[in-house]
């Protein structure tokens, strides 16, 4: 395994992308350019959770695919206070389109570096749960718009997205917050100053950072899964983003389980701190996903 | 992750100890002190199978443990002749017991960086495949045995074993060899020469080197998995060996799929080379595997 972390900026060292690239091996054709997935971790765009991080890479691993974790940019440095309730203020840099447009930099990177790793750099996934969905699904919306290629230089597409209980409609949400509970209003407002750059983002950029509402027709196929009484963001993000694929005739998957909290990553003891964050049923989501992706991005076993 | 490879001698650039030790963070009790796999990949002490290394390490690291591979002492150097009609020298310093005191330097090397790693060294299991499961099936009968312990200077207890398509009775296969094929009949002969130090081991000889016989008290619970029809290692092997745990009273667990080559080693896409190597039935071992290992050695998520 080439286990690396790479700085995407020279001064940012909270930005890194970390490869987890498997053997290569001439002896095994299956081997020589296999497929990756591109991971974002989710944090309400406040952090970057471990949970959502290395042990997805490692499930994906396990599946034969080239892993890699992208930390993009979010309000806190690493090890950063995550309190919502504390004072917010705007970091520019750090901003929409700069989450998204780290996904293409990183997908920049990723192709660059393909014969390298022995990665097929036109099979490659975006995935992502909650935040990070959210940011995979921005970049599986505008991945060929010009926000990301004119800063890029270059269109670099996925293909695949995997979402997990992910944050999709800023609509929805900006309505819903009059209704939320303190912690949840002062959760969303601290989302909106670190990703949107305003504590009240007008009507025209609410709907600009809304990927159920950019799907087109370059957007790559999509499984989706969530749980249906997510407490947190509310499955109607699922939904929307279901119902926005369909729109475009987008194939895609989706598997809402009735039950499990926000941020439940494998579901199993390997992500969970809690034993509340164990579910079986929702874990299943790990190997529908396999199935599901073997479909668009399988591994070139010789026939024999 | 910790990915490093290490030397177990200082002038034998083959026998290593590759880790793959998962992040651990202050503010996840569960990854605080993680269980542990030591695995060693099966090629009939002429080679070791990357088939059965890295990937074996992803699918119990996703499940959150901590993975390391053991290259042990087999007959061919790195990238060495495999062919097993080439003619055979004995090696004397890679024969028996070298590769069964090469599971304990590791075992002895992890115990020594438990807490450097955050490796609980009272749960770490043994797991092989093939010759490799023979290799750590030895080790389940010999950790404690003065063999294994006057060369330590001490014992170093496997918590559990997971042994897939193992190799485990000598004394049956030396009395099938007459009745084999020329091409299995040159692979026992050389098997016999790299593991045994002799074209025909004694009586006696044979009897040590099968762990199916030599279950006893001390032997930790087993998870066993073959195929029925595996046309190098008869199936009485693992039947065996299951036989010998049950004589002992120790706990052991048995799945044998009706069909499937030998050395399928996960059965998935992420070990195939060839189609055939892909059957999702036999493929089943690794959750199954996965639920009996947390009966022994469970992560410890708190409740909540």
């Amino acid at each position: 395994m080439l286990n690396k972390k790479i700085f995407l900026y020279e001064n940012r060292p909270n930005v890194t992308l970390t490869t987890y690239i498997l053997d290569s091996s001439p002896k095994n054709p299956a081997w020589d350019s296999r497929p990756g997935i591109l991971i974002c971790p989710g944090g309400a765009y406040l952090y970057c959770s471990q949970r959502e991080a290395e042990p997805i890479a490692m499930a994906f691993a396990a599946m034969g695919y080239h892993a890699f974790v992208l930390n993009y940019s979010v309000y806190a440095d690493e090890g950063g206070d995550m309190n919502p309730n504390r004072e917010f203020v705007v970091k520019p840099e750090r901003v929409h389109p700069t989450p998204v447009r780290e996904v293409g930099l990183a997908m920049k990177y990723l192709t660059e570096h393909a014969a390298e790793w022995h990665l097929d750099a036109e099979r490659i996934a975006v995935c992502g749960f909650s935040a990070g969905a959210h940011n995979a699904a921005m970049y599986g919306v505008y991945w060929n718009s010009p926000m990301v290629t004119d800063y890029l230089g270059g269109a670099y597409r996925p293909a695949a997205m995997i979402l997990g209980y992910a944050l999709t409609d800023f609509t929805y949400i900006s309505r819903l917050i009059p209704k939320c509970d303190d912690q949840a209003k002062a959760l969303f407002r601290a989302i909106n100053i670190a990703f949107a750059g305003t504590a009240e983002p007008p009507e025209e950029l609410l709907k600009e950072i809304s990927p159920a509402l950019q799907v087109n027709a370059q957007t790559p196929p999509t499984f989706l899964w969530a749980t249906a009484d997510d407490e947190l963001v509310p499955i109607r993000n699922t939904l929307a983003m279901a119902q926005g694929l369909a729109d475009h005739q987008i194939p895609f998957e989706v598997h809402i389980f009735e039950r499990g909290h926000h941020g439940l990553a494998l579901a199993t003891q390997a992500t969970a701190k809690r034993k509340s964050q164990i579910l079986p049923s929702a874990g299943k989501w790990v190997p529908m996903a396999g199935e599901w992706l073997k479909q668009w991005m399988p591994l070139q076993v010789p026939e024999g």
